[in-house]
Formats: structure tokens, sequence, C-alpha cells
């Protein structure tokens, strides 16, 4: 199993404190030591951090983590390798551009059987997730030859993620930079933060942050995560085929596949 | 004008020497305080380094500096902006996938009335580079449907680096992980690294270093700059319209378009 890690958020924020919880799992108190990578979006660019080995003893990761990046939408992921080897090319978060803009994914669970149709993009790597990740962008690209709005592609995407699921277990974020859309096929928790805002504690190691120092009153952010990553908040755990699509910290539609 | 830094070589080797002359060109000796970015390929896959702020004072360069990358290929580059805004969108190096591989490109100079055919590969950001890039791509997906080798493509790539140099200054670094195409309008210069190795003193800070004690006797490190980066070793000058395939350390065809 891998972790999940995204963030929708209507100013910039950083994500250092859900960060430090996630890679704690990553080796630490996790056994996700094959990998974690983390994608932050800044206007149209994308920084993206990743390694092929373990988050928990990671020069990388200690470097994001003191050196807040703040971002708008951000998509992070720890891996535990089952299908593909461990290397740099199978370390999720993946992108590629689709009309003119970074298109981010990343994906927790494992599919069988998948054998999709080649199409314009292709996987580097040998994982499931950027075959899946790849066929998905072909199917919008080759039915929408122009740029089209996340609600007029959603029943294309829950079509394909519907199909994946079929495949396994398909647990997945996705982003343009300007929306993120979430699938759960089998886990997955969000909280959206907003004020008044409080003090939260992570689950996996001894940290606490008061949010009310680090937010104006207008801020609003969400958070989703495999599981919950604080133990005194109040996270909405995800049911299988629920999707739902975030803007600025919002959510602006959601619904279940069932 | 930018600065351009690019590395071929047989092992695994780290650029940090190299490295640290450049970023020092970047808000530190020079005037490129507008960005800075770094590929490393490793496999198949690609780290990028970027941010939209003097190298010389940048945590993230720091870090790279710190943190010896190994890889075969690398390309870098330091920006002083002339088209497009200082952001992250418009940083160099830029990199999309073809036939399954990242391609990495990195551009020197400035295209005027440059307006090329619409096609599948779309700029993020608003760079004639980022354009230029895309066109290029766009050129060799339709002429080859399927992967071809550096050699087959090379015509095309020419015409289209020729036709690039029409419109402005086009010195540019190329790469799929594999080979490293190199292509002079105006400057670029190049020194192959091998055995006896020698020690070698950077032109922008007071670093020197024994490559003999970092490598074998086996080891063959093409670098590739805008300028010379060290005061000490004979670089080769390219000439206007000068072209290199390197790969492995080694150059694999050169020549000129003129």
């Amino acid at each position: 199993m891998c972790e999940l890690l995204g963030m929708s958020a209507n100013v910039p924020t950083d994500i250092v404190f859900s960060f430090s919880g996630l890679i704690q799992r990553g080796g630490g108190s996790g056994p996700h030591r094959d990998g974690w990578g983390i994608a932050f979006y800044e206007g149209r660019g994308l920084r993206l951090f990743q390694e092929p080995s373990a988050s928990a003893h990671s020069e990388i990761a200690r470097m994001v983590q003191r050196y807040p990046i703040k971002s708008e939408v951000v998509i992070g992921h720890i891996r535990q390798a089952n299908v593909g080897q461990v290397s740099l090319a199978n370390t999720h978060p993946f992108v590629r551009e689709l009309w003119g803009r970074n298109w981010c994914f990343a994906h927790n669970g494992q599919l069988k059987d998948f054998y999709p149709e080649p199409g314009f993009y292709q996987p580097i790597g040998d994982t499931d997730s950027e075959a899946a990740f790849c066929d998905l962008l072909n199917r919008l690209r080759q039915k929408f030859p122009e740029p089209a709005a996340p609600q007029a592609l959603l029943a294309d995407l829950l079509t394909a993620c519907d199909h994946y699921q079929t495949k396994g277990v398909f647990n997945c974020l996705l982003s343009n930079g300007d929306w993120l859309f979430t699938f759960c096929s089998t886990k997955l928790a969000q909280i959206t933060r907003r004020a008044p805002f409080g003090c939260a504690q992570l689950k996996d190691m001894d940290l606490t942050v008061d949010f009310k120092a680090q937010t104006t009153p207008d801020d609003i952010v969400t958070v989703i995560s495999t599981e919950p990553l604080t133990c005194n908040e109040k996270w909405q755990l995800n049911q299988p085929g629920d999707w739902y699509l975030w803007q600025r910290g919002k959510c602006i539609g959601s619904g279940n596949v069932f």
C-alpha cells in the first residue's frame, strides 16, 4: 500500500505539517520505504521533489520540510513498491502537459490485467499507476481536442476511474493546478480547515501546530490523505466510489459512482 | 543573456564543481538573477530543480551543491529574463514526454517574430524558448510516429535549429536521457575530460578540484557551457552553426549547418 497526500487551498499555504506526518510513514512509522514524491503548483509551474528511497531518511525530504514552499495545490505520495522496480521513473507523482498545463497524478493501489490501448501519452516507467494516468489523459485528449472545464470532463473521468477500479484498487489524486480531483476506491480521508482555526496534533510524530497563528480568517484549506494525519480533528472518511472536485479549498462537486 | 550547462558522461558523475561556477553567475558574479534550473537524468527518470530567483542566494541551489547527485546526463540553465515574466513556468529547463522518455531542453538566446504552428505539445509558460521546444517536438512527432535513433532525427533537428536561428539567437541543449544534442548559434564551449585527469580551477569563484581523486581511468566526462567555466583548461569554442551529438561522454556526431 502507498499513501496519498493532497491539498487544495484558497491562499498559498505550506504543507510542512502534513508532509512531516506523511514522511514518517515512509520508513519511519510505516512500511513505505520505496520512494516518495511531492509536487507543488506555483502558478502554471510545478515543483516536483522525488526520491526512490525512504522519505524518513531523505536529505531532499528534510529540505522540503525546512524550506516551506507555499502552494494552492499539492499532490504527495509515499510508495511501497508492488508493480515496477524501485526507481525514479517509477516514483509518483507523475506529470504530463495537457492543453498547455501541468497535469499531476498520484495513485494508491494495484491494478491487475490492465493493458490500456496505446496512445499519445506513454509511460516512462513500468508502473500500473503511470499506465493508468497516461490512459486517462489519452481518453480526455481524444474526447476533448480543446481545453475543457473540469465539470465537462467529469463524466469521462468517472467512467475511467470506475473502469480502473474493476482492475484492482484505485485511489487517486489528479490536478491541473487549478482544481484537484480525488477518487476513492477503498480508502481516502479529508478535512477542510477554516476559521475558527484550532490546534492539530500529528498521529505519526510528536508535533502540534496552531493553525490560528498561521492563517487569516478567510483561509480555506482542504487536506486529503489515505488515512487521517491528525488525532484530534474530525476527518471525513470517503466511501468506495466517492469522488470529489476541489477548487481553492472548497468542494465544487462530489458524488459516488455506484 | 542566459547561460547553459550540459554534461554527458559514461559513468554517473556529479556536476557540483561546474554547477558551483554556474550559480555564481546567477546573481553572484553575473547578471542572471531571474531564475535557474538543473535537470539530472537517473535512468529514465529525471530530477528537476528550479527556482524563479537568483541562484547565488537560493536554498535549493545550496542543497543541490551540498548533496552531490550523480547522473550521466545533466542540463542546467540560469536565466536573465527577456521574453516572458519571471515565474516558475518560464524557468528552464523544460521537460516533455516523447515516446515514453523524458525529453529535456534549455535555450540561450531570444527569438523574434516566432509564431510556430500549434501542435500537440503546447507551452505552459510564455517564453519563446518553450515555444521552440514544443515546436521541435511537434515536428519530430509528426515526422516519426515511432521512436527513432538520434542519427535518424538529425536532419529534422538541424532543419528546425537552423530555422530558429533565423529568428534570433538559438544556442540550445536537448536530451532524451540517452544522448545529448547541442546547437550553437552564437556561443557555446565544451571540454571532454578523460585520463590522465588533472586539476581544474573555476573562473567564477575560488574553487579547485582534483579530478584524478574523483575518477577512474575509464571515465569520460564532457561538459558544455555558454562560456568556459575553468581558467586553466583548454575548452573548445563552438562556431556559429556547430552542432554536436554526445553519448556517454563521447562525441558520436558533429557538423555545421552552414
